[in-house]
């Protein structure tokens, strides 16, 4: 068996065995297939695509080349979730304890923001004094006593995808369907949740930059899991307008206090009910209505914000902004938007809104840049808003940024009023 | 400009713009481009193909990366001959003495062989003596005293295709027509003899599998040169079958000088002709009919031979073969394959043929192993012909295998008798 065959394979569209599958990962991560190699199989990976069936053997090589965590330790059902990307989704942190509240208990592992998308494990660190990084022992430990826990991800999980993946994001060949499932697959089976609900975005701040490609990505997504003997469900969600009113670490901890607290019932509410039932029906807690019903009790009753703040308690995080949000960090700087004209608020392009709070200082264009926990994004209106002239959009916020004469005219463009 | 969004042009299947195919071409050649992002967009251009246009801006800027050869110090029309690789292929040994003795200056610069395909370098080695590596101005000289000169490749043309070639080679993406194309146009151009006649080969014996493969190709490969202003014709040939009746080197030459004596007159003198006069014909030495009886009196009057002969004295070989073939070198073993069965003989498969010489020591699998050049085939039938079981189909030559027993019977199969 020899790389050249196997991509003259790809390349000419015939279908490769579980073990030529198997063969390139485990040789790519050890370092006997050298770059070049794997990023010429990688693009004609893109271009050929590869069936479902080659999708889940390389989704289960990537899983099997490194470790996987065993969560029989925890006393009852799990079920881990995972979003696509997108820009303002703090929809975990309002989702793991609505679950914990219904029985249902929430491992997670989470990554970083890379680019205009935002990660949870940054805006869990924008919590004074809230760890990240725990040993396992202490990880299960919490889940058991509150339900769930967030942590951020294991680095022995899946060393072939981290490899891959950095090399995707050199050669052009990230978006590609099936390269995509398989490393999100192969990561969400090495945590062997006993279900698992994926949140696949499609529009302008998402991967997915169409609805009908997402809907593929999700197919072939379950089908995997399926495969692999997981219950698993793809939700397909809009990602053209940011989610919620808040965009950056700490004001989007705000936000999600702010739902947990009852202060807000708008479409990232009904977001989060609806991903929570679904959560909550995956894992057998009865048919959609009922679980719909448990999920608005959780928010509604103040029992998931209970849950939140034990569980940041035991993450030795200050709980207190759980009853006081001005206690989470707030930015030096700060800028208003207004309107320019008057009219109907048609698009909040999301990528540029991203992008736009990464500049403010929030997010990050190489890995291990530090980030403005303070900076972001809050929003006065929606999409579908009436404005008039003059009328404040948006406020910027940073510690890093005070002249906000360029970003604020990029902020601006992100936004059409007709 | 970066590397990331041309890739993603063409894995998008957008058109490049002259610029853009510089900067590839120039940023790998001096290292800054490194071979991953290469042999990414080098598979995406595999897959998504190039247009004629773009292939042009590829092949100029591989020409610009080097040097180009000064032709002007020669008193005449000259015109360059390229085959794209065959096996027993030895024309050009008789084709440039032949259009020499019509006025025609060949000043050749040819390669060596690798894989199942032979080089006229290695052949021209199996002369005692002959020197293929000269100063530019001896080889200058040479052709201006005789009319040609063969020599081997200067390694500073096209330092890009070098470069391009060698990872083509490792990742799987050396079967695209417009890197086919560009690779042995812009060697070509760089070489700037007034005309080119390009012998674009198909069968199993070449790169082109399909004569509609090697049609497109020519196409190709003429529409560069004349977008470059030059002269340039493609003749696309059979190589099903290996070309005569000898393959590996001093063989090849021994049947070159019989093919010079005049002693022979089958399918390879005609296929000797026919290109002969159509180098004539692109030089403006008449119409076919015309330069297809000078190419004939060429080498039925012997003066092509003694243009041979002359040329290998300057080079510094024994020009003593030309009278007596005996004095090539000749292999210290010999087996005679003999057929199993009475029949036609239907197929010579020539890429086996190939190989079996390789294996014989005629040939090299990597770059720089030494060859044997008394190693090869000699055969006393050729397709079509009737024979009988018993009767020897061809005789193996080699001075280090003794033991015949695999490969000649691998030399067995390589042959159909129906």
């Amino acid at each position: 068996m020899n790389i050249l065959d196997i991509i003259s394979k790809v390349k000419h569209k015939q279908c490769l065995i579980k073990d030529e599958i198997c063969f390139f990962i485990e040789n790519y991560t050890n370092g006997n297939i050298p770059d070049y190699q794997m990023s010429s199989l990688l693009m004609a990976i893109c271009l050929n695509s590869l069936t479902d069936c080659e999708t889940y053997h390389l989704t289960m090589a990537m899983l099997e080349s490194g470790k996987t965590i065993d969560l029989s330790g925890i006393n009852g059902i799990t079920i881990d979730k995972h979003s696509t990307g997108g820009v303002g989704d703090k929809t975990s942190l309002i989702i793991a304890p609505a679950c914990a509240v219904c029985g249902v208990y929430v491992p997670k592992m989470s990554g970083r923001g890379l680019g205009h998308t935002g990660g949870t494990i940054d805006k869990l660190e924008s919590i004074e004094g809230y760890r990240t990084s725990l040993e396992f022992e202490e990880f299960i430990s919490i889940v058991n006593k509150t339900g769930f826990s967030i942590i951020s991800q294991n680095e022995n999980l899946c060393p072939a995808d981290k490899k891959i993946y950095d090399l995707r994001n050199a050669t052009g060949t990230v978006d590609s369907i099936p390269l995509i499932a398989s490393s999100i697959m192969s990561k969400k089976l090495a945590v062997s949740a006993d279900c698992i609900l994926l949140d696949v975005k499609y529009g302008s701040g998402a991967f997915m930059k169409t609805r009908q490609e997402a809907l593929k990505l999700a197919g072939l997504m379950e089908s995997i899991g399926q495969m692999a003997g997981k219950k698993c469900r793809c939700d397909v969600t809009d990602m053209n307008s940011p989610l919620g009113m808040n965009v950056g670490n700490a004001l989007e901890v705000r936000e999600a206090v702010e739902i947990l607290q009852g202060k807000n019932k708008g479409s990232l509410y009904n977001l989060c009910v609806q991903l929570t039932a679904d959560m909550l029906e995956l894992a057998g807690k009865g048919n959609n209505k009922e679980c719909t019903e448990m999920a608005e009790n959780a928010i509604d009753s103040g029992k998931a914000l209970e849950k939140f703040r034990e569980t940041i308690m035991l993450h030795g995080g200050n709980y207190k902004i759980c009853d006081d949000v001005s206690l989470l960090p707030s930015a030096q700087y700060s800028y208003e938007v207004k309107a320019e004209c008057d009219g109907i608020i048609s698009e909040i392009n999301s990528e540029e809104i991203g992008m736009t709070s990464l500049l403010l200082g929030a997010g990050r264009i190489t890995k291990n840049q530090t980030l403005d926990m303070t900076a972001g994004i809050v929003f006065d209106c929606q999409k579908y808003d009436n404005v008039q002239k003059g009328d404040r959009i948006m406020t910027l916020y940073s510690s890093t940024i005070s002249d906000f004469s360029e970003i604020s005219r990029r902020a601006l463009n992100s936004i059409k009023i007709m």
